[in-house]
């Protein structure tokens, strides 16, 4: 019997499965197919400080600290699967297009001002010497420095490999059930007909997360995104560019060699795999505006998958009311942020009986009626 | 030794084939993919109508006669492949936007007035009352009651299973050159190494028309141009609908049970294979404007390719000064259309010696110095 069993071999799942792995715990992860989820969707935006909502103030506090161990992470996660995870720390650049754009990024400058996050306003000609391939009808702009970007697809890999090197056990199957054994979560229950019984059970299958078998409810819902990646953008842009236009939100995050990702729709439309003409043509629309070059790209692929949606927009990390059942899942649109936050959460949780206090406001147990 | 052999199995070369056997020729077709050409990305407009252009009139009458054509041909095609090809016989409907679009509608039902063809003038409401999908901002219509349309893909699969039946051999290799002995075109050499020889060859390689070792000059350039595939769209639309949109033009042609074509862009960029973010922008833009459900459509495929055009924009059809040698290309936005008329005009002349009247204007030698 394994000391744990993780359902969902996306970033989460399997971030938990080798923190766990590395504080000696044996583990398997199950998932048909790993990383086709949400993860392969994800920007890889490292961003709490140009994402900062009102009224979601805790949840900001466990982006920054995620945030902050990210450099360390990507280093031993380079080191243990040997593959890299293109981490860019050039800082994000936000801007605006009218007057009402420029007073949202101006509230935002407020609210990351009162919080002591680090940010600055740029005149329209600065944020043009920054990103030279702006457009010039851009009305001005907010630096975050410390707001960075990995590729999301790239850490997966190097996640699948130190996972394997630190001796996680990945078995391609599709998750179908938790086993719940006297009250107690014990193990998977695969659609080949088998189990794999353990002694904790994390679940961590994303927007698939509510309404499996043996389950007490998760708030989780699919909140659905669109992306684009294109190809042909080597020297287009040096970080991610974030803007809204004339009240519309886009980003275009440059990775790799020659790539950029335009991203996201935020549409609540259930599991509707759809790539559609009027998302592919808003984000299009949209990312030439803020940088007309992109016009000359190659539309190299369009895809649509779902966030795990939650009420408050947090996620859910930890205990649940069923002895032996964890939670990592409801990332919404901070998967790839809070992945060293969750993993080093949930394998405190799983190595010593404790989830530590940053997490302790996370659990499902928020939700339940007083 | 073969009495022809065709350089390209598009549209075109299937078509000359098939019926070049049934005139009791033996036939082979060489090509590497064939249909993967043009073929693939062709809306399969039958529009001779509605793309009348000014001082092609030539052009306009060829293409007259292949619409004429077209149903006996679809008829038979359809039988001897035992394939459907999708023939629409509902009209084509051409809507404008602002003054200028309407002035150009305008001056296009003069000149097709002048030239005796059909077609009529439509107020906003009766546009919409026959395709109830369109915006109710288009300002008004052209119907053109003959213009149809075919499912260019459909039409290649049934081509295949058509010339297979007649007996045609088909050579899945890549045409390197034209053997030329004493003067005369004996065959076509292939890439594998080795040759096919034949007592007539005929190039119908589309955009890669020119420049083939052995080859006179054939005045062919890549027109590229980019389409989009739509699914989900049963009963968005009855008939092709064609549009001024401030000045661009896009077309809507449904297809199959749920299926639009959204075409095409129009470039000159040689040989560049890239489906652009700017090219899918402008056509989804044009097509939501036109009809604001396609907002809603899954956008299945993008595809660029290249046109075969000429200096006139019409075909290269017949003989040329090298004995044995036949040119059926240089087609560029009509070769669904002409497909029926070059196929009869060119088997004719394999078969008897003498090009018909009807393709005498459409010789290469026409661009010769006088």
């Amino acid at each position: 019997m394994t000391d744990v069993v993780v359902a969902g071999g996306g970033l989460i799942g399997l971030a938990v499965a080798w923190r766990a792995a590395r504080r000696g715990l044996t583990v398997t992860v199950v998932d048909e197919a790993p990383g086709r989820g949400a993860s392969e969707a994800a920007a890889g935006m490292l961003a709490p400080v140009t994402e900062a909502g009102y009224r979601e103030e805790s949840l900001l506090r466990l982006g920054l600290a995620s945030l902050e161990r990210w450099p360390a992470f990507a280093a031993e996660l380079e080191a243990a699967g040997g593959l890299p995870v293109g981490l860019r720390t050039v800082g994000t650049l936000v801007v605006g297009f009218d007057d009402d754009d420029m007073r949202q990024l101006e509230a935002l400058h407020d609210f990351q001002q009162e919080l002591g996050l680090s940010a600055a306003r740029l005149l329209p000609r600065a944020a043009r010497r920054r990103e030279p391939s702006l457009t010039s009808r851009i009305r001005g702009g907010l630096l975050v420095a410390g707001d960075h970007s990995v590729d999301g697809r790239a850490v997966h890999a190097a996640l699948l490999a130190a996972a394997e090197a630190a001796g996680v056990t990945l078995v391609r199957d599709r998750v179908e059930g938790v086993v719940v054994d006297g009250g107690r979560a014990t193990g998977l229950r695969l659609r080949s007909g088998g189990t794999v019984p353990a002694g904790s059970v994390v679940v961590a299958l994303g927007a698939h997360s509510a309404g499996l078998p043996g389950l007490p409810p998760v708030p989780v819902r699919p909140v659905k995104g669109q992306i684009l990646r294109m190809a042909g953008a080597a020297g287009l842009l040096d970080g991610t560019v974030r803007a809204l236009v004339r009240g519309r939100h886009v980003y275009l995050v440059p990775y790799g060699e020659d790539r950029l990702i335009i991203g996201a729709t935020t549409e609540d439309r259930g599991f509707d795999p759809t790539v559609t003409a009027g998302g592919v043509h808003d984000l299009l629309h949209d990312a030439i505006e803020v940088v007309p070059g992109v016009s000359e790209l190659e539309l190299a692929e369009t895809l649509a998958r779902w966030r795990p949606g939650t009420p408050d927009n947090a996620p859910l990390l930890g205990p649940t009311a069923v002895p032996g059942l964890v939670l990592a899942t409801g990332h919404h649109r901070n998967g790839v942020l809070l992945t060293p936050v969750t993993a080093d959460a949930i394998a405190d949780l799983l190595a010593t009986g404790e989830l530590p206090d940053r997490a302790a406001p996370f659990t499902v147990d928020r939700f339940e009626a007083p």
